[in-house]
């Protein structure tokens, strides 16, 4: 069904429609489009342009054309060439020419603008669920295990003993920040478009706010040509997403780390995993390592757009129609992993005496620089006293608590027999108890900080 | 000047420290580095770890490092690795050794990211201004032009009348969208990691949240190895300036058109174009031109990072060395690319006779169409219609007016002899009255806002 | 129907299944994945791990599977997770038990990896020719209209007579490049992993160079361990079909922009055009539109996978399963592209009137700085000069033809009476018959080298 | 110094001239633009533009601004906009007036292309030299290390056991694609554009072959209009740029990994690490780090220029400004990560014992399969008895050679007693003999291969 045909005499090339053709990917708007049709009938009705009878005829075409479509029994037929033209179509043959009037002073172009982001903030709260999932999975275990320690590693090598909470944590708020970015996002996306029409704003005399708070936008667009061109929410929702993949990768690289044997700190629940074809003693990270690379697609689909975008003229071009597919994936990529993070996390075992046995002295080494620079070492010369008794440890194969006394105060007067008071991982743990330290107490606080977050939801 | 000297017997190899260098682009952190410095100093002095006079010694030296920097006095040596060894190092030689103690209970990890973001708070205010600069400049355009009409395009093709001011607007819109972007970037830029340390928190009594508002942060982080390992401010930058770069392409790419003498619509003021070194009659747009090229190299930036950062474990690893010079160089470029495009739209010469010329009545179609939806045609009828007549045209080379009133009524008996005068742009315009509308008192409406936004900020 | 069920205890989750599945994409690999299975049968009967009559019953099997998949009767069942257990399933319910032991030796990175490869050199052939089918029609194009000229552009701005033909062949050439960096790229697809199993190689006496030939690979690979992960050949697809979209998007640009009738250059076919529902005049370039646009696309993927690939461990891991969907997408989106440039450009009608229209004599004032410069006159000074008679001509709104000769030599002495014959777009364009300038002489001989560059192909 | 004063009446603004400054990255270029017109200078004396004096004039002010640039003392000025007009500038004050006839019948549009190809041309025997110099020191380390074996992995997951020259040689090849890819795109890089001037060629009767000879290039280019605007050679150079730098990465990845302490395989040398400055014990692989960042680095680079010619119309635009700074950044930082990767594994220990106690023999549970397979049980179900195996062993926390055989008999009458025979790493290496296996023999025979690729080079 075309809906230009007029001034054209020639047909449309069989791979030009293949080309241009939307409905494969565009149906999943049908129900914002039910929604955005009913609205604007409402609008058009009260600007008289529709009798109230024929209001009430299109209104009910399309409530049962959206009933059609809920269960399924909508159907399509080969010259849609997308959703819009879909439901037009089914709405003539339903209501009969009466339906052509429903497009007065409406265009394509703020109708699909005003479809796209009904669908976003119809998503928006599974979104959200989501990335709340994940947090959730992350709290419980941090609670399951208060008293974990394991080696906080910075360039992948052991640096300072960390609560295990205290690094399931600091998952957490990557995802906090996230939760927070989609919210600014939303109230961008509910700015309603319709009224604008093709570029020129529509010259019927609409109530575009009440529009806009009829379909449950907070309120309507500022200028008609910047509306049907704009899409910032679309950029920033991939932006968004590609961002919260990039936290779930760094998440996913951690724990494909420790469920190597050499680390063993964490095993996957045989959900999360699965075996090899040849190898049969293999336990593979499969959730995790697609974790990881999703984060790739969803810059790509970024790059899509925004390469896009780049130059394009003022107003509706049809390049725009390349917004949907990359966001559409980038959607359910997202909400897949992250549901798939939430159980893979959710269901991780730890083993704590893999950890404890990872806790190597050496990562005491701060606290005997520390203990130094306590008795009036400039911590930049007690950094290379330690540094010279690591390495002489290293040598030796042994720990800084094997290095007898006289050894330390060969290399400074300022170490005294209470030196290995603070080569103790607990000790190291609980003074680092200032404002988001990992000190038992200050990841209790945290970890309280965390809940209220989780509480604010529900409240 | 190396941190880290006692545990190693060897030296970096010389392509090594020319791979990982960073001061030819990290010494514009210089003055952050000195102010977080000086908030430390205070902290530790509070918390007995100097004393009050190797704090008031430590103070004096970190000043008049900063007197140096200013005065462009600082001396660098071939040793200094980055910004902080630098200052470091010139510390001690002010100060002597007690300049060692001023590292106590803070690592490299938690200064960088304090000095970024410190960099950056101190940044956006400029971005601020230059976006604004080029709204100021939209604005006053639209202002100066109130009654100039001109084709509106969709698809690159001519589409409905539009008031020029109503396009100079539609540019408006998107910045303002970025500024709110911007500002709700700058929440999260305004949390302070100091005293996170190297990942586990400052074993020292810092009171956390006191650092942070002397330094002029808004609070402190809230997981010490999510702080050190944080770059989410510096991708939503870069995402930002990616953003706001496209508008200013699309911007750009109109404006490229509109100076071509095929449309003649505009002419840059010679301080904004520049000639060709062989063809004597050249007036090339290159200010444009490269506006809307930079939008690539901002892109460009954002992938940069986002890359870096997929797959990366948790806490601090040398990778996150490459945030700088891509945000550097986006901060740079954008805010050079605002004040060009404020410059080059500012000194616009407008041709209102040549808009004038190119206002076709092929661009009125829309107009006969809804005449004869308010006779009671359904639009998709009247729209094939019009179709109809606007073939004939083109098959003549005349415009609708053209057409005569039988050939009118040949088509459908709706039409009547008052058809003509609907072909009529000022009539046209007017009837896009509806908020965001092209008709001049809507355009009026939305200028008056637009002017708001504006005043908002010296409010 | 798992292949690794042993040392599992628990079940797959459901939405880790749904986050795993690859058979809606890896479907299409199914000729190849049964093509590959034929080999290996043969192969390790040969090497006595399979009698002759095992080997022959698998045979039959893989070919009935191979009959069932090209008649559309292949019954693929909820438990199939991606395309080789659906074809390992199915050859068990054909075959038996016997079925099982065409795994010997063989495992899943090593078959993906074939399939993949012989799936790519399939595609091959049908994108040469979709590269060749533009390339013919702009040959056609450039011979149809062999003494067309109109302006060149540079920066946008009319700079130089051309001829038409000249700017048709000027998109031949890039796409030239193209084939001969696909032919290259086809060498390194060539190259056969099986035999590679897992990582180490497979323990079975395999000739692995008769498998690569009996394959239709030019040989096997070198190291098992890169065999299994390189996935270089894709990301050089990935490029290249980025690379050509970008050379597709640069000929859309030009069209978009001289299908407007402020050019009025060229119209498309209405095959290639589409209307607006809401303006009945607009005739729309979506043809060329969605060409520009699938080139963020084909950017997007590229960057997916590249990102993917970065930082991954050496050997197989699960993110690797991300190559194939941006795979498949760009090569179809390119492929469908390719198809409908062609068929646009094959059926643009082509305005020679407005384009000599357009052949204003400004674009004439090189010839005259080149006059001045036959004449002695340095051609920095003679562009001077001839900018400031361009300066007044602009002026005074008249051509370079219009300026009398006492103006000319108010200017400069060096110009005579027969500067007025410089100014001739004919004159201009002889002079450029150096190999690949504009001159007809030169063209002519460039479009011969294209014609032979076509007809290798059939030779 | 303008080249294009005469029909300017205003000046440049002061931000556009930062804006589109260019002679802080182009100086570069400065040797080739000196060879590109010492070619130019000799083709148009040829062609009787200049007289034999003039072109010995030009030529030996040429001669000495090469010079000047070569010592250093090459004076730039401030009006200086990029490096062709202070070279032009520095040519006029050394030989007055006749510097200006050098620019008869060139543009800078062919200037710049055919300077950035000469340039390239020059980069290329230095990149070539520096991935052979990371090819060296893998098979320095193959050759150094002939009987080493440890786990190779799979999803991060011990697989089964390697070589270690066999991995060492797996990142030898993709290096050796990606000097096969470099030697193609040189083709493409050498072809000569100059003599297309602006966009239609010349009109000077130039032997353009000629002059593309005398430059060291191949050919001239086929089509003035493409020739000015093709920056294909960019691209490819960055798209190859991009996947060497992946490759880089994931060699870096794999060292990581191995450096850290609970793998222990290798430990870099003091001159490729560094140290903390808080951690005393730390030993960071910052170069390792800082390779495997660079990927997204590079990655942005390609993005950014494929971004700038999306829909950039034909011919030469300033956008195409923007390919210089992501080609000059992706070279200099992909040689230095070369070079930093032959020193850093040229350089690395490796740790056999720490290898050789990860060969656990749940890595033979292939071996265990095969064992069946080979006594006629179906592949798939061997591989299922021992998963059942190992699952115990897990369980009882033992190895598969301390199952008894009562046991493996329970789960198959097929295993006897000399199953414990094939629990042998030396005699699972050997069995994978086959063309690119991991067996002694095969690797040696790779390794002669890979010799044979470095001696093609200096033979």
């Amino acid at each position: 069904m075309k809906l230009w045909g007029g001034r054209f005499a020639g047909n449309t090339a069989e791979e030009m429609a293949a080309f241009g053709d939307s409905l494969s990917f565009d149906r999943r708007l049908a129900d914002a489009d039910v929604r955005g049709s009913l609205a604007w009938a409402e609008a058009i009705t009260a600007a008289g342009v529709l009798t109230a009878e024929e209001g009430a005829c299109i209104r009910e075409g399309l409530l049962r054309i959206r009933r059609e479509l809920a269960e399924g029994s909508f159907a399509f037929q080969p010259s849609d060439e997308d959703i819009h033209t879909a439901i037009e179509r089914r709405l003539g043959e339903l209501v009969g020419p009466v339906a052509g009037k429903l497009h007065t002073g409406r265009s394509r172009n703020d109708q699909v603008a005003t479809d796209l982001r009904l669908y976003v903030l119809d998503r928006i709260p599974g979104l959200h669920r989501a990335v709340r999932g994940v947090q959730e999975a992350l709290v419980a275990q941090a609670e399951a295990h208060p008293g974990v320690a394991l080696p906080g590693y910075t360039h992948g090598q052991p640096a300072q003993p960390l609560l295990l909470a205290h690094w399931f944590l600091s998952h957490f708020w990557p995802l906090e920040r996230d939760l927070e970015r989609l919210s600014e996002i939303r109230r961008r996306v509910a700015i309603c478009p319709l009224g604008s029409a093709a570029l020129a704003g529509t010259p019927l005399p609409i109530d575009r706010e009440a529009v806009a708070r009829a379909l449950g936008f907070d309120r309507a667009s500022d200028n008609s040509l910047d509306a049907v061109a704009d899409r910032d929410f679309v950029v920033e929702l991939l932006a968004w997403a590609a961002l919260t993949a990039s936290h779930l990768s760094r998440l996913a690289a951690d724990l494909v780390t420790w469920s190597a044997p050499e680390y063993g700190f964490v095993e996957l629940d045989d959900a999360y995993a699965t075996g090899s074809s040849i190898m049969p003693q293999k336990k593979n990270p499969d959730s995790l390592e697609l974790i990881r690379a999703r984060a790739g697609r969803l810059l790509g689909n970024l790059v899509a757009l925004l390469t896009v975008l780049k130059g394009l003229p003022s107003g509706y071009n049809k390049d725009l129609q390349e917004d949907k597919e990359p966001l559409f994936d980038s959607l359910d990529t997202l909400e897949l992993a992250l549901k798939v993070a939430a159980g893979a996390v959710g269901t991780l075992s730890v083993r704590p005496e893999r950890m404890a046995a990872a806790l190597d002295d050496l990562l005491l080494a701060t606290e005997l620089a520390d203990y130094l620079a306590g008795r009036g070492v400039p911590f930049r010369k007690a950094h290379d006293l330690v540094g010279q008794a690591v390495r002489l440890a290293l040598q030796r194969g042994v720990g800084l608590r094997d290095l007898s006394l006289e050894h330390y105060r060969s290399l400074s007067p300022a170490f005294g027999a209470d030196l290995y008071e603070v080569l103790d991982v607990d000790a190291a743990l609980a003074r680092r108890r200032v404002h988001g330290g990992t000190a038992p107490s200050a990841v209790a606080a945290q970890l309280q900080r965390a809940r209220e977050c989780l509480a604010a939801e529900s409240g």
